[in-house]
């Protein structure tokens, strides 16, 4: 396992230098409903300064609630099925692009390993856009102050990329937490359009990527759960039992206010799964020797340490060639 | 210039099979400021069922109005400097991706062909995000019914794959009519950061793509309007003298109500370069023998015949190696 570790990390520092060759790569926008709206009024808009008045009647059919995904083929594909990779509350797909002080995040990664990689904006943010509130939307969105999250995701003192802090926060957007129903019949979508395939999700994800898991548990080879905030239904533990599960946590939990139960949610629900018969692995990585992370863990400066990690485990389970 | 053409029309097909070599690519944000608010109350968040709860302060500083650009830098670069593209109102960098109908866009394309490409959602859009309002940003975003485009961007009976409009519909997100100087200074700091360069920019982004070269003509190298439907300061048009400066214009404006206007304000403007020493190329397409083109050139059905000519003008520019 040493032996092939530093292998890995040799080939890292040569990967970042060689070309990245994709047999494809684009985007496309999946899942989503038409919703009829009235009793608004036909307004004159003037779209551009200077430019010619149009009448926009905002009465009609609104198609709303799709979400956005964009693709990276690589020339010579190694994982056995497609890598889905889904962000956190209040974020979008770039979780996992360049990380905010410059390198390569676990897209590029992944992509580099001949994984498949299909990266999303969930439905509420990004690319996915929104919809009116509070007339399809309900409640309203939250905003964060640039400080909130720094708590919160346990970066004093950890592995994230402090000096750079102000780049993750330009990649944060307004949040509901109101469209979580909206937001999983989309990734379901996105499930019944690409799978099977491999789940990575994060944080807010949580739920989500155990949700549509126990929904469509014949689309799904694997999860990793990083830093889940939420959970599937318990009680359906036992859809998820031919579905190798991997939990990743970070470091800095236990000296935090929410994290410890949020972690012990975490586990409990991945003990139901084992329980029903699944097979679970939770590694939290201090205990694997990977100290400092964040909550951002795909964001950490150790961030390809962790990626590896992962690759290894998804190798275990005979999901790469 | 017709084998030349056929020779191109030949090496597009091949190209769409053979694979995209990237010596990197990535995203960043770039731009924004600090906002401090007040008076806001102090809440208490469950950001996911039955998680746990976070006391979340709404008053401070608000990092906002930046934007997110993505980047693809091919292996063997050709473009003698980088390649930008502006998207228009209501939409997002994703108008250059994948067409509606899962065509390869303007962005495979113009990597294909060697340019570093950097792609971007302006300001209050996509992965830029959007800051609160009345509070930061002006008044009101503004929805669009599903149909409410097709007239107005001359899609019945274009060359716009008509059948796929839905997905065109789904790419689309909310927009300000009031957020135009907060788009203009990022965008100006992301002509700051990575350019010289060439813009390529589309509809409402007419204003934009003219005002930040006025603001920064010693940056740009070459202007791309395609269907701009603002303009630039046309008293300052002389600082756009020493740049090459396109228009392209696609079918079925004539029989418009408003896009006879919107193309004669735009082609006054070129006159003013014009008379200020400048060069500007107008090329209607049915004029050059490219018909039926709606005013999402770039999702349309021959939408590559149209990257060829833009391709072929960089080329006369002396911009490409």
């Amino acid at each position: 396992m040493i032996l092939r570790y530093v292998v890995c990390a040799a080939l890292l520092a040569g990967c970042a230098q060689s070309p990245i060759a994709l047999r494809d790569m684009g985007s496309f926008d999946v899942g989503g409903r038409e919703v009829t709206v009235s009793g608004k009024p036909v307004k004159e808009v003037v779209f551009t300064p200077g430019g010619v008045p149009a009448k926009v009647d905002l009465n009609g059919t609104y198609l709303v609630e799709s979400m956005y995904v964009q693709y990276f083929l690589p020339a010579k594909p190694r994982g056995a099925v497609p890598l889905l990779m889904w962000h956190g509350g209040g974020l979008t797909g770039v979780t996992y692009e360049t990380t905010p002080d410059g390198r390569e995040g676990w897209l590029n990664w992944f992509v580099r390993q001949g994984w498949d990689v299909y990266n999303s904006d969930a439905v509420e943010r990004g690319r996915a856009g929104w919809a009116m509130y509070p007339d399809i939307f309900k409640g309203e969105p939250l905003f964060l102050p640039k400080d909130e999250p720094f708590g919160r995701f346990r970066m004093k003192g950890s592995q994230f990329p402090v000096d750079s802090y102000d780049n993750f926060v330009r990649q944060i957007v307004p949040r509901w937490t109101t469209t979580d129903d909206a937001i999983i019949a989309a990734y379901t979508a996105l499930v019944d359009k690409v799978c099977p395939c491999v789940i990575l999700f994060h944080s807010q994800a949580g739920q989500f990527g155990f949700k549509v898991a126990q929904a469509r548990p014949e689309k799904v080879r694997a999860l990793i759960a990083v830093e889940p905030a939420g959970q599937g239904d318990p009680k359906q533990a036992d859809r998820l039992k031919g579905i190798p599960t991997l939990f990743v946590y970070g470091d800095g939990i236990e000296q935090d206010a929410r994290w410890p139960t949020i972690r012990r949610n975490g586990v409990a629900f991945g003990e139901a799964i084992t329980k029903a018969g699944g097979k679970v692995d939770v590694v939290d990585l201090p205990k694997a020797g990977i100290r400092g992370n964040s909550h951002m863990l795909m964001m950490d400066r150790n961030n390809l340490e962790v990626a590896a990690l992962i690759q290894r485990w998804l190798e275990q389970q005979g999901l790469y060639r």
